[in-house]
């Protein structure tokens, strides 16, 4: 009766897989703001290494991992896989619940996956540094630490809301050597211009990648770097549900349903998407439920069309679920989540049918958090709890039918830097912020005049 | 080449390496600080199970591991070992660097290896909550774990430096359902005593120590439990070098140096007895490095003599290297490593010159631990960057003499409620606390009065 299966580094792998290969539908491409027509790669080669910009719009099933990812992948990869038996045992459930842990790479999350591919492309395109946006800090410390291990300079901007909850994870990238700046920043015309409209912002998502490619367009020695959304970035997470694969047969159970938390993409389409190839390739019957928050409702609320990526209107237009790129989601401490819209691949996957979506509020997540710490010993990161409501939600199902299913879930990182949430959380205070239909509407209004034709 | 040696559940250890039958010179009994005479188990039986005060006074090799022990064990262990590539490369140092991360723990530490073994006998027992002393946090976050896994209710009297230093640990506890309070506090009569005298007390271990005990012996429902020095404590700590000794065989190379922090002696004790084994029955000549902090320093400056465990002298004497009891050690970070004595069985060691030790300033310690990050991507604690400093000095005398000596230490903990500590070092504003002559002797005058004859 084991409790983790692990791998050897040998079973790391030797490809990214490509879900674009097997998608029905295939992804409707990126148009430029102005023309309205679809961008051209050059168009982006201020911000993007060519092999990062070659794999967004590759159709390809397999892209090789450079040897020297490979390599450094190797010092926490394989992550383990956990049979979460003490969860199984609290909830008095049939089902049987695994989780793969990405908590254990030096940033703490599955970001380094990423962010090492990013930076190892970036540094033989020979440019000095890379400028990114962070929500909690996940991404900022992977790609912190990402930079450090290449030689290049990083800096980081941060969204206001967690550089002021989260203080040590500011502290963590500045000990990998990055720069960071709470965002708005007055480091951009960007974020001048959101300081001067509102000086007490709380910052986005949105905002700070707004900040980020104004620096690295402004800078030739500069790329910029994002850690969700892109196809790109999806990609390289897949690494996460191939060994996710290799490790569930080896447990003997393939999983009836696959769960991950959402933001832009990368950590669900990172556990998803070699399963989900079982559907599309293999007439498999797997479910796939990406769980939101419901302060930031873009697949559960949100509208299939055209919008920018970023707040500022710098990216192209991307055809995703959207609650408008102006929309500024409330404070909720689960901020790598707290993004506008959804990745591309993911969007057309949900308006196929062919994943599902939740969203929770952030209260049940800190329960289902603090049930699972007392359960597994392991504290999930605010982001992770959002799975784990849902993984709590399907396997009370299964103990209502009495059906024995097999769930898996990513807990894409801990939680160390988030114990402030998990004190506002058992001293009662946490606030469960709501979004109405006319707050999405006037936001998605926003969008209507970048749809093309 | 690989970057880690893994070993399955079923090569974790069935047995506790116990050195006290390997020792050339057996440790000298405790004694009642009454009568001077030797004292008999049944005065322990208030505070321990008596299954701890045998392990506390067996001269067996090998003590059995229960199963229900080790099953807990198996949700994290056995613990990585890893080749610190990274560090070696940044030293240019012919030196093979190997450590072995006890920071996978549920609790983060080592802690959990000792804390699960007491909490399942004292909850086989019949008690019903134990009672603790914590410095930096990772000894109550180990025991509020494993209390937490029997049923048991935990009780923490956490040193008011450390306690104020890192608030999240502390929540940390919360979350596994610990109660928490800063020591000295109001809550038993030694601490009132010593508020009275110094109402700004940053505490100490020893204090925190007899308001531990003091809680436990007045509640018939409660035991004590000890986070190291005591010899059943550092026995339980031998699953980590027995672990390393089965993979330093499988990565090809014997140690000729382990070096471990040093507090009371349990995280070296872990990592250093199953290996000092090898000197004493097979005439090995691995070399042994118990690193202190050079403002609490009981190994290289203090003296062998009978001393009480605690400040307000509810414990045995112990014959140890100390401080004296009434030492009050500054405030370093590493609060850990913060206790006037040493644990009986290394003590013993030292004194017949089996073992060694260094002390190491706060300072370089903390330049140790960020070179150490950018090497290896981990963020140690305090206190392990003591032996990280020293691995450190250890490689650089490798380079300079170009000999391929291969060093093991114990990376005993993460640092991830450390990050004040590290900014601070960052920011240049880290004192380095020294300690004068005059005050060890003032210190060790307390204890004059407690000698045998």
């Amino acid at each position: 009766m084991e409790n983790k299966i692990l791998l050897s580094e040998q079973e790391i792998p030797r490809f990214f897989y490509n879900i674009v290969a097997d998608m029905p539908n295939k992804p409707l491409p990126p148009l430029h703001p102005g023309t309205r027509q679809p961008i051209t790669p050059d168009l982006l080669e201020p911000l993007f290494p060519k092999e990062l910009i070659q794999q967004e719009v590759s159709a390809e099933r397999y892209i090789e991992i450079p040897r020297q990812v490979r390599d450094i992948y190797a010092k926490w990869r394989p992550s383990p896989l956990f049979r979460a038996r003490g969860l199984e045992k609290l909830l008095d459930t049939p089902a049987r619940i695994y989780y793969k842990y990405e908590g254990v790479s030096p940033a703490g999350s599955h970001k380094p996956n990423t962010a090492v591919a990013q930076a190892f492309y970036s540094k033989i395109s020979g440019v000095k540094r890379i400028a990114t946006e962070t929500g909690a800090g996940q991404w900022g410390t992977a790609l912190a630490y990402a930079c450090q291990l290449f030689g290049l300079e990083c800096e980081v901007f941060m969204v206001r809301v967690s550089y002021d909850q989260k203080p040590y994870r500011k502290i963590m990238m500045n000990t990998f050597g990055a720069t960071v700046h709470a965002s708005p920043s007055g480091q951009t015309a960007y974020g001048k211009k959101v300081l001067a409209e509102n000086p007490d912002s709380s910052g986005s998502l949105g905002i700070a990648i707004s900040e980020a490619i104004e620096r690295a367009v402004s800078d030739p020695q500069s790329h910029y770097a994002l850690g969700s959304v892109l196809n790109h970035v999806l990609l390289h997470q897949t690494i996460i549900g191939q060994e996710a694969l290799l490790q569930m047969e080896k447990a003997g159970h393939m999983p009836d349903v696959v769960v991950a938390p959402f933001g832009g993409g990368s950590n669900f389409a990172g556990i998803a998407f070699p399963f989900l190839r079982l559907n599309l390739a293999d007439d498999q019957q797997i479910r796939f439920i990406a769980v939101e928050p419901a302060s930031c409702p873009k697949l559960t609320r949100g509208s299939f069309r055209y919008d920018f990526g970023d707040t500022a209107g710098m990216t192209p237009l991307l055809p995703m679920y959207t609650l408008g790129h102006d929309f500024i989601p409330s404070p909720i401490h689960a901020g790598g989540l707290r993004y506008h819209g959804a990745g591309v691949l993911v969007s057309q996957l949900l308006k196929d049918g062919l994943i599902e979506a939740v969203s929770q509020p952030q209260e049940p997540c800190f329960k289902a958090g603090l049930d699972f710490i007392r359960a597994e010993g392991i504290i999930p990161a605010p982001e992770a709890t959002h799975a784990i409501a849902t993984v709590i939600d399907e396997a009370l199902k299964c103990r209502e039918s009495g059906t024995e299913k097999t769930i898996l879930f990513n807990l894409c990182g801990h939680g160390y830097f988030d114990m402030g949430a998990y004190a506002s959380y058992m001293a009662g205070e946490l606030t469960d912020p709501s979004v109405s239909e006319q707050e999405i509407s006037a936001s998605l209004s926003g969008t209507d005049q970048l749809q093309p034709g």
